[in-house]
């Protein structure tokens, strides 16, 4: 298996970053769309735990569109073979000293790379 | 791409349990075993953002081994493929009220299934 073989890094970092302009712009169809429309999907926030697809469509439905915007500090991206990735970031939101973690787990189907797995905290100081 | 296919999530579970009670028995060399060593391993914990097999290492070296034990109160475990899998859990410790959330990310690799990304978190209540 080949570890961050340069094409797919690339297709990773593309959607990842596409993913992060969405989430701080507020873009729900466009986030929607990156992640896998499964009851499989599941995503641990900072104050929730949601299982499946509909349960996170219905929280970024009812999320209040402001304060989305955070400053990325670091940056990890990992690719496995040819259709598994892995993007770590941590970040900092304005007004803010605690320190943000998101994981994200991806995995490429037919219609694109989406985000099968996610987990979103801040860190215990 | 076949999603929890028997054979795989069976051996996924294996793993996960065979993870889970190291864990609790603070069993370091099994923990070890499991992990992906590499520089790309990552582990997001509660209180802490570890990069690279190496710290983590560390990490649980230094760890105090008392107080490991916990109560999972949901667990969901998916795989994608052959060599793909993502484990994730609620849980709580004794003598806490917070809802702990642990997310791993597995790969196969020639010498078996192995964390590649894992995010340890309490959930912001």
């Amino acid at each position: 298996m080949v570890i961050n073989e340069p094409q797919v890094l690339a297709e990773l970092e593309k959607v990842f970053a596409e993913y992060e302009q969405a989430l701080v712009g507020n873009d729900i169809a466009t986030l929607d769309r990156l992640f896998w429309n499964s009851p499989h999907t599941l995503r641990y926030g900072a104050g929730e735990n949601l299982y499946g697809f509909d349960e996170i469509q219905a929280f970024r439905n009812a999320r209040p569109a402001h304060n989305l915007n955070r400053t990325v500090i670091r940056t990890a991206l990992t690719s496995f073979g040819k259709d598994y990735g892995v993007t770590n970031i941590e970040f900092k939101r304005a007004g803010s000293e605690r320190t943000g973690r998101q994981s994200q787990t991806w995995v490429r189907f037919e219609d694109g790379w989406k985000v099968v797995a996610a987990h979103v905290s801040l860190m215990t100081s």
